[in-house]
């Protein structure tokens, strides 16, 4: 028996996620001029949701437009997770100096399929 | 009074889509080998989707990771496109040759926010 690297903290792995139903905040953006201070931020952010109560998984790539897709137990969750202190100043800082423009849409995911590399056992 | 390009055409704009509820896919994956063919496909892809009864818009973004969500009027529409002929022979050709591992959620958005840079109007 080998004990793996703590499931789903690996931020290029795809998430593990339990069956549906569960909720998906879809956040999409693009970046006004870049600043480091941004990409600290993400990182910082990422890591803090990671021990949020309620949370799944997340999945994040940018290019030109950048989407992160954080998935939780229930709506109730989600909802904490945006209340978080440190979390109200990084959104804050978003609004304000960050993003030239974004968008949160709050999901419920009904079902899902796939092809892991891994299996589950 | 300007005429702009088609919205939502933009693959470096954010998806204009309309007061929830409506339909997301949400498809992530890791790509094996770089292979030129995936490229050219993906491209035609997004295309054929945005010719689709239903379709809303669509978000792409890949670093390790590729997250692309596309965005459908109702379940019915995202279950169609999944059914397109061009569709299928793309989805075989990720699944052999293309994806190390991926993932397709369906979900259903119930509410969303943001700021925009351009309004609506």
């Amino acid at each position: 028996m080998t004990v793996g690297p703590c499931e789903g903290s690996d931020e290029n792995a795809l998430a593990h996620t339990p069956r549906p139903p569960y909720v998906a905040v879809i956040f999409t953006s693009r970046l006004r001029d870049n600043d480091p201070d941004y990409e600290l931020t993400a990182r910082k952010m990422v890591a803090l949701a990671r021990s949020q109560p309620g949370f799944l998984g997340i999945e994040s790539a940018r290019e030109t437009l950048g989407i992160t897709v954080s998935y939780w137990s229930d709506e109730d969750a989600a909802r904490s997770w945006k209340q978080v202190y440190e979390h109200l100043g990084a959104q804050y800082l978003g609004k304000t100096r960050w993003y030239e423009e974004y968008r949160v849409r709050i999901a419920t995911i009904v079902r899902d399929y796939g092809a892991d590399k891994l299996s589950d056992t």
